[in-house]
């Protein structure tokens, strides 16, 4: 079974006892459950009328009573499941059970536990600079890790990556290796299906080398290049001269005596945690949630839009590299620890259906797939999303803006994912009529 | 970065302290280390030969001393890593310190501690057949969980399995849904690097209906399919009968009311536990490890070659199909709970690079990778190393048998991983001349 | 620009001048017109009631006017191209000009010449058997070359086909490699737009040899295999024994000295030629027209299914194969000449839009494509346009009945296109209700 | 059988009778052999010594005698084939016969007749500018049709182009369409084995509107983006301001009303006709003699080296569009007709495997294959062997220098072959010491 379509039906019913405090139940709320034995989070939007309940809950609309603190109410899923509620209000918080029936079973409903909590509000107090210097790093892009920085929207925050294998910018190695991340960070008041926004504004080398490979992915490699991958697996040490911002190998061959290139620093995994009811991906995986993209526009100046899974988004950031060619050929780019400062925000209530990228010259969408062919689609579709969603066109203006102003590039070959970026240029959209 | 080119270089110096108890070096280890909060799992063997002691860690050759409890030994790669150990052997156990020499970074160790025990030895006693009644279910492939049962090489095995959406023989959800597991199981004396041969006896269906759907996979879905994706999406509940095994529709349309087919049992999921050190996969994914591999052999009377990670191999069995299709089309195949009896047995020593599947009339191997196109050249290239190593045949005399002999099937479509897999018959095999 | 999106857009008015002879209009045309110098082929159906003129001219609605032998009329197409045609019947063929108006380009009309004739009744005489015997062989699935025989519908065939080097039955060379083809056959009364039935009814063996390879085709290798790449290029020449129906190596390797294999006779080729206005492929290449297929249940007791293309279809056959594992791994299979009989027949007025073939035990379609993902999706795609063309299956039913039914193989890795076939058993089409 | 394989082993016997005229033989020939029907070119190199010949035939050493003017030489190749020639030279010619041992078949020896002529010598005389106008359009890359203009090395060409439907300057429409090309162009000189050098000096458009469509390509449209599928196949025309260099839609949607976007004219097609003994691809294809490349760099500045495949390497070129985004996302880019201007040169003795481009900035090799996942590999061993080659880089500096330097972008997807380009910046190539 393919377990991404495991739907989820929801069928509630809340009682409230009878209470000296009176509940206020019209706002939104986050609901925790414990889906027999597995976390689950849903949003829940309750309007209350005198004793009438409306609302919606995890995408369906529902109706329910309260009488003092006892409430209950039913929602209903297009595919024919119902729900009643038995909970109770106490000191802000609804705890209770959840009466689910599924439409492919119906005669067995599910019986589980839930607690209720208002969402919390999404608030810009006057922004402020932190100094974050990370003690531990994480291997996976996990919701259970505790954060090590609340935030707010708005603020700003420096502080430092290790390198794809573990090591700081004192040489000394913190950590396994396999991309490990400083984080998670908790922005107050976001919340699952916000839009984290994450504006890079500086990345410094902090050390003057790098690591990384002489060999070539097997994506590329044809049987024609078989000598790449028989002979070629060595390390390889790139000098990092931190004036002239030029890198170059420690021990070059004879044609590669004066070889230099200009650094150009970008960070290969940026995420935020994902949903706690599924396995969470190691920190060389890449999704919806971002993760080890390994795009080279990834750098100082970009903003990154990704969809929130958790309360307080829970950002990680890591895997930083001195400068990477397009395909991250040799499985590591230039591999080192990392400055790093950055600015986030939430977009409330905007869902988004994958990572974005903006820089200062393009909008960009990114499709990560098993294969070139598979991950071409899903950039296109997106951005066919982004046209629709932001600049109104219709599905033919779409074809005729991208036929004659998409640009593709190859971001990342070396993960399980393979990444391919389409570009639009701003000076393009510029002549779009954004009107409904 | 792409974390799985991560190395490892191990330098160790056991120090050990004079002690009355004479240690008892020579033999097979496990050697459990903290590797920076991250656990990690290496075989040793030692040789000891009065004061002097050789052997080989992880893969590496070492030379070494012993005085008294004290231990020393080195390790050196081929990329130019070496080690030192300062340890104690006390009551059959090992405890000290790892000194490792990264040679792309030498000049920073890294240190760290390690314990080391005898690994168990693999016995075969009166094989016995235990009854598992499971109380609880896991959605990851992961090796933290406790055992739920420890068995004996050659013991037999009857259990059950939930549904891939987490219910039991008597409707009741149990679990999440997403393919929970039964297990692990612990067989005792299996170590990391054998190979667990888990051989199923029988598949018995325990329920009379079947749950699936009626879309097809993305895969399969050219524009001109385009309808597929956009209409179907309905849960599709099929009758199981079990008297004749027959699989029908339960409301059919009006091309099916006499519709019926032959059930033909098998495993969506089995499984080895993962390597320690990485994030877990959850149970919709495959790898090495066997995993969510939906291929419909995979039933009565087949035998499946996985290999091992941890001790104990920790096995994960579920995911049970009342019938499949090739490609598991609907996302869904006829997805029930079931009664499963099976055998486990370990071949001590014998790597082997992915899952391997034997039934009646042939060898099978099994590509899975992120698209049809690749998942090909896995297939072959495991059945490449299989003849050679077991059946000693050359390039050449392999690219000749397989011309005339492979029979190509696709077996999954529906899952982040797409599987091929190359079934050779038996009676081709039997007229190779299998000698060095 | 991609080619195959050229539209014609046809406007006709064929001028009849006065003539003693009265036309007889009604009835099915082939329409050959000279399109700046580029040959192209149209059907025509005309209604003739009076003086006026009613009928469908390449798949639009026409309508128009006779006067004496004088005709006029007008078709137009969805995107909003017209017509106006001055022509003389004459003999029973009409003779004129096409004016046709391109809706993307409407000011400048193209101006053309046309001849049509009736196109040739489909009859089914008594059956005859044509022994023939070949002379030329042709390396272009092309409409360019004279037929070799023409023959009625329901007639059989017996023939011989050269090797895929073209050498006979003798041992000698005839032609050039490249899988020469025995054909072109010249079936009375095909149009295009019907369907060709070939029925095979006999493959037998005339020599003693076969030829193929020891390498692996690139599809297969990752660089895992990269040494089948490198070191094995050799030809290899198998014994065929006749008597026993074995094959065995020439020259065996050590550990194949004992080898031997039942023989499968097949044919790698059958095709129609290609619409006169686009280039012939050469006959190592597939598509809809058939063609180089090497699918190795193309043998004894198979029946094909071809669109047409031309009148007369002509129909070419050749490639045979002594026996092929799936995917025709060594390039080669084992090649040699042949011995065939075969039976020919017509399906008048249905269109297909691709090879289909049918077995004993099965219906199949094959998707032909530059990848096997892509293969996967038209192999999908063809039959439920089959189970919905022939079984009046629904979208849901057409996912419900694959899910529990698709068998697909890869038939071929090693052309330009790579083969999947998708099997449905003939015992589950039975179970199917066949009513609209 | 996949007719690439078919090898061609040649054996010589070459008999030249008595003559008053001594034969000069020492130097470069051309060998045309009518073998069985299909054409076939080959190389030919004599060292005459007295009575003794040595040199090379087909890329084997070759040994023989002359006779007066009988000739008599025999190739052998790796394979174990093996040769005898009986000819005659007569006013610089040779004629006779070919005997031909095939190893795979070596007891019949093939029979065909053969004519030698001595290669045109590469010279360049003072540069000529040609004005050609165009009266024929080809649409196939055929070896077979009449050159249209013989020019030398160094010659420059003004000329034009119709566009991809067939439709010239005025509105005119001259031929069908299919990317019809003007062309051949004769370069005296050039012979099979060399390489062409075509450099772009000007593209200029010649009249004010171009065709495109509405929809999106297959290859980027999974089932999401079903409903471009569906629903959009209109001709789109767009306007091209010509003095200001920007093009606009002529009937736009509501948010298209202000859209311009500047102008890029590029060739579509660009290529060298192929080898006579095979089907002449169709100008809708593409492949290592170039074609329907689609890609957008291929403009005004750009130098495009062919390989050549035949004498005077015939030239074509076709399918302006006066801007294309990356992949030729409509299946048409901007379709319209052109002024070109170009100069042609040939490097004699050099052979390259594909396509080369070269522009201001960047090197760049291009994949061309039925999947991007293929596609990358081809443009990735490309640029490895032009590595090798130009720059003697070894396969350990190749990976390093790639690894930091590669830019991969998509080129086309609406053709049969899906392109990739890898480009490198030549101000990265300054940076490596190029020495043996």
């Amino acid at each position: 079974m393919n377990p991404t379509k495991t739907l989820v039906l929801a069928l509630f019913t809340i009682t409230l006892s009878s209470a000296a405090q009176t509940p206020t139940l019209t706002g939104k709320w986050i609901v925790t459950s414990d889906y027999f034995g597995t976390p689950s989070l849903a949003r829940l939007t309750l309007e209350q009328q005198g004793a009438k309940l409306t609302g919606n809950f995890n995408g369906d609309k529902l109706e329910g009573t309260v009488t003092g603190n006892e409430i209950t109410f039913t929602s209903k899923d297009e595919d024919g499941g119902s729900d009643t509620l038995h909970g109770i209000w106490k000191n802000g918080a609804i705890s209770g059970d959840i009466v689910e029936i599924d439409s492919s079973n119906p005669t067995h409903p599910d019986h589980f536990t839930f607690t209720a909590i208002l969402a919390a509000p999404l608030e810009h107090p006057t922004p402020q600079r932190h100094d974050f210097t990370p003690t531990v790093f994480r291997r996976q892009f996990s919701p259970l890790y505790p954060p090590v920085l609340t935030v707010n929207p708005g603020d700003t925050i420096h502080t430092t990556t290790v390198d794809a294998g573990g090591t700081d910018e004192h040489g000394i190695r913190r950590v396994a290796g396999g991309n490990p991340q400083t984080g998670p960070f908790y922005i107050r008041g976001a919340q699952p299906g916000d839009t984290l926004v994450v504006h890079l504004l500086h990345l410094k080398l902090n050390r003057d080398y790098a690591i990384s490979d002489d060999n070539l992915d097997e994506r590329v490699l044809g049987s024609h290049l078989a000598i790449l991958a028989k002979d070629n697996h060595n390390n390889v040490r790139w000098h990092l001269d931190l004036t002239n911002n030029l890198a170059s190998p420690e021990k070059p061959g004879d044609h590669m005596k004066s070889f230099t290139i200009p650094i150009r620093p970008m960070l290969g995994c940026i995420a935020t945690a994902t949903n706690p009811g599924n396995a969470p991906p190691g920190t060389g995986d890449s999704g919806g949630y971002g993760g080890n993209m390994d795009f080279n526009d990834v750098g100082e100046g970009a903003t990154i839009y990704l969809p929130i899974s958790n309360p307080g988004a829970l950002l990680y950031l890591g895997d930083a590299h001195a400068l990477q060619g397009d395909g991250e050929l040799n499985g590591n780019a230039l591999e080192t620890s990392m400055d790093v400062e950055f600015t986030v925000d939430v977009i409330p209530g905007k869902r988004i259906n994958g990572r974005r990228i903006e820089t200062a010259d393009n909008i960009i969408t990114m499709g990560l797939s098993g294969s070139l062919d598979d991950a071409i689609k899903e950039a296109t579709s997106q951005m066919a999303d982004w046209l629709h969603q932001d600049y109104n066109l219709t599905p033919s203006e779409t074809a005729q803006f991208l036929g004659v102003s998409a640009e593709y590039h190859i971001s990342e070959v070396a993960d399980r994912n393979a990444g391919i970026v389409l570009k639009i240029a701003k000076s393009k959209l510029s002549k779009l009529t954004n009107n409904k």
